[in-house]
């Protein structure tokens, strides 16, 4: 959710325009995804968020069941980055009337796969002509426990920064598949499951929330470097990223070195991660460990550091440099691209 | 919700795919809309719709303020038809790169204006990159009574069919703004706002779910014939429509005169008329026009009666026939394009 075009941040400006919201909104427009209190002892936490042929994806590299499930996991991650739990799915599918009713077919199978792999229902849609291409919108609605929602504005200076998995392998597979890379296979497909397959990581964002073991967290769609700074400015804060501790799969390194591009720059812009980024003071720290390891999850990495001040530095051996502005336009203008 | 593409019914065949709801589901696919009990005694009623540039509208004959609001307009206008209260919106907007910052306020300051006018707060958006067009998809929340709510499949046999105001202006409205046709401007004015300026029935559609007054509700975006085929097959019913019944305006009258068509056909086929369109027992006629009567709301028309079987015929002096296939090619090319 909340995702910019370009670099105007153009939800931020219409945001202002919707003013004030009412008592009922736990959360609304600036986070992953907007809070409502339903009644009973829930929130309803809703998402939405919309891919558009030829700028999320490109069909000769995705087949219409993986768009299907996909669509649904990465709306599946926005839930999971507020620590609710995805529940409801309305559709609204924008079609060309030039392409076939069993591809649509193929498209709703891999959505109702998905609603089954996530234990979401979908309950609603529409469906709409769209000649230029396909277009696929969902809102997920699950539930959240009121006081218990992660969100991106609470990190505090000192708070450890953190993420649920290694970055850069989705970016990197969409390399593999646009370019044909020739990679070992065994290397290769982690890196095109990423990126045709994500994981959204639900149960790590749901202990998050529920043991209160997060000052904030996000989910890593556009790449650690943009989001990290979208908790930043949430929070009114800067951070300082470990160039050594990002955790970088040897495919990832593998694939940077073909394209003669640096593997962090890959880890840090690539974006589509779907893991979570989140915060957490220091003296969390054992409870973090043991509540992920009690619940068979891997364990978090240990990124980096929230400071006081703006903007996130990334520092390695050749010394600090500024990374929050966005990095090689060569993977900031294919990313989220499949 | 729930618009078909083109003839073969695909949200219906996706509906398929996507299995049984889970019991807090107290509307899903095959209605204007979801509802979920949401905990305490309301049911959260969810509509979402997508508007395509160059499918449903053209920026030649609409302002982006205007879109701004019919966006939401028509959103609120399923939640009408169910009978629920307009409350939340997530916006999704699909924004052409090319197109200037400015453009994208003066769409939002159109949204938020119908916020302030329908009591719905914008509490969640996201924006994506669209090269090939604008596109704008809206979910909207809404609260409804438990056992109240406005559904299309409880028509009967020998209930009467009514609609809420006269059909046929905005397709109307659209005509002239394309064609640019000649017209007293005091009929072309009421065309163009009931084309560009919808007024969803929200008050109606509450008044008929909270008094019982309904026994099925569909609003009229598809057109009479289309919408009124939509109950009778969620019904299992067929209706009987009488032509010298539905209402149609002096302004209606002569844009069909200048276009050589009928002015009926302009008032089943033409779409986007945002009316409600229900049925009811004939015995609650009495309860029914005296509390439209009571809330200050114009009294709905009489215009047929639901009947045993299937199909929808016109009863006109020259005889009856089936236009539940759909009409006149001619509108239906263009109809939802403002």
């Amino acid at each position: 959710m909340n995702r910019v075009v370009g670099e105007f941040g153009l939800i931020e400006n219409l945001a202002r325009l919707f003013g004030p919201t009412p008592a009922e909104v736990a959360l609304g427009i600036g986070d992953d995804g907007a809070a409502l209190a339903a009644g009973g002892d829930r929130l309803l936490v809703l998402t939405m968020d919309t891919l558009v042929e030829g700028v999320h994806f490109d069909l000769a590299y995705i087949s219409l069941a993986q768009l299907g499930r996909k669509s649904l996991a990465v709306n599946v991650s926005d839930i999971a980055a507020m620590g609710g739990e995805p529940a409801y799915a309305l559709l609204s599918l924008g079609w060309p009337p030039a392409r076939k009713l069993e591809e649509a077919l193929e498209f709703g199978e891999g959505l109702a796969a998905a609603g089954r792999e996530f234990g979401v229902a979908v309950i609603g849609g529409d469906t709409v002509a769209s000649p230029q291409g396909l277009t696929v919108t969902l809102t997920v609605l699950g539930w959240g426990k009121p006081g218990a929602l992660l969100r991106r504005n609470g990190a505090r200076p000192g708070d450890q920064v953190y993420v649920t998995g290694p970055l850069g392998e989705s970016a990197a597979g969409l390399e593999v598949l646009r370019r044909g890379l020739t990679l070992n296979p065994v290397l290769a497909a982690p890196l095109i499951e990423a990126h045709l397959h994500p994981r959204p990581r639900v149960a790590a964002g749901r202990l998050l929330a529920d043991e209160g073991l997060a000052s904030a967290a996000i989910d890593l769609s556009d790449g650690l470097a943009g989001d990290l700074n979208h908790v930043c400015r949430a929070s009114g804060t800067g951070a300082v990223v470990l160039g050594a501790t990002v955790p970088i799969t040897v495919g990832v390194a593998e694939v940077a070195r073909l394209l003669g591009a640096d593997p962090l720059t890959l880890a840090l812009e690539g974006g589509e991660d779907y893991e979570l980024l989140f915060t957490s003071p220091p003296e969390r720290a054992g409870r973090l460990f043991e509540a992920f390891f009690r619940a068979g999850l891997s364990p978090p990495v240990l990124i980096g550091e929230i400071t006081a001040g703006s903007g996130v530095t990334l520092r390695t051996s050749q010394g600090d440099r500024e990374i929050s502005g966005g990095g090689f336009d060569h993977f900031r203008a294919h990313r989220r691209q499949a």
